[in-house]
């Protein structure tokens, strides 16, 4: 395969020609019903409500992690925030740069590199808290977090209730990932359009319950909890101790 | 994974709920954009005019070899022919018998089970021409056909010409063919639906000069094309020499 970004390949192309697509293949051989990046680049009419309500606690100078094409970057900016958006994607990095964010190629394990206490907000938006990998590298990542950001500053971190599902193939996926001592809702998977696939990574999903476990051993603790109408989807406030 | 049978799965999927994906993964890394298997049930009058023209064809008692979810055969039974279905895929074959199809267990590489001489028309719809699998096991399946059909039986066998592209990622994939000694549209796919993965397929595609050269070392010859629109997809007739 030509290289390994195959979820910023996706994103160029929808952002070129509106065509595009997504498969998202799991580290059990499940691969799921696949989809369009249009999400990616959607409007916030377009959004759930607790998506807007969970960015309206947004404080000054905001850090979007795993930034995307830049939907809730352009949002925030719109809304008289400074924002810089992270993306360990290049072509995430050019889409989100052309639509206008201020995006820069950064793992958010090598956050660090940013300047220390310039943020006042981390966004995690899509379902990104799962860019803390899993609950072994989640403190470091959180830890970076905290390096960053100024002593008051929040997370408004999105994730999943994995819980929620009466679906045999995620329920048997939980079941393989407890037996190999992972949170059920720890995914590891890859990315794959075209000829492109990334590398697998993990991205994890978890319940309030099991977020307040990840994050007991980092400066964070959670203090609210924004519910999509799902009552799976969820918007968690992270603030420093 | 549970099994193999990923096709049958989301042919059953579909039949069950009118929900469900197809994602096909060939063996260069390449995933396509994902359909649904809504074509496998498509009426008629969905269909390229090219279909039911190269059906009209059709005499006798016919052969649906890859019946799916047994589209063609059904077309063709109202018609008053006395059709059998035969499918590789359990699912498929549970799907199409319920959809009214005499339909069979059976791989075309084991036609030969069938009773000999006793079909006059044998049906490769939806591409199915494929079934050959490559240049090198074509001479073998091909003579199977000619083993359980009459003496003056036609094959309608539906392919595309994969040279009418400009696509790089086909041209490339067209190149790694011939590298390897393969015919440039000899596909080595598999079909993935959730859990679910068939086993690596091989399934050709040819121009109609590249189908003469195929067909050449069998009893059969073509005798006729029909195109569709697009100029790339067509039903070649064969005729018994």
């Amino acid at each position: 395969m030509p290289h390994d970004d195959a979820y910023g390949e996706a994103l160029r192309a929808y952002h070129e020609t509106g065509e595009s697509f997504e498969v998202v293949e799991r580290d059990d051989g499940f691969v799921g019903p696949p989809g369009t990046p249009a999400l990616y680049f959607s409007d916030p009419d377009e959004w759930g409500d607790h998506e807007r309500t969970a960015l309206e606690r947004a404080e000054g100078r905001v850090l979007d992690v795993g930034c995307g094409a830049g939907r809730h970057a352009l949002y925030l900016q719109e809304r008289g925030h400074d924002v810089v958006g992270i993306d360990d994607s290049p072509g995430a990095v050019e889409v989100s740069s052309e639509r206008g964010v201020d995006a820069r190629q950064c793992d958010v394990a090598d956050v660090r590199d940013l300047d220390a206490g310039t943020f006042d907000t981390v966004v995690m938006g899509g379902n990104n808290f799962g860019l803390v990998g899993t609950r072994t590298t989640a403190p470091r990542i959180l830890g970076g977090l905290a390096a960053v950001t100024s002593a008051d500053a929040r997370i408004l971190a999105e994730t999943r209730d994995v819980h929620a599902t009466d679906d045999p193939d995620h329920l048997a996926y939980h079941e393989f990932n407890r037996e190999r001592g992972r949170l059920p809702g720890a995914l590891r998977i890859r990315v794959r359009y075209k000829r492109h696939a990334t590398l697998w990574f993990d991205y994890l999903m978890v319940s309030p319950e099991e977020l307040r476990e990840v994050i007991e051993p980092t400066v964070w603790e959670l203090v609210d909890v924004v519910e999509a109408d799902d009552g799976a989807q969820y918007y968690a406030e992270l603030r420093k101790e």
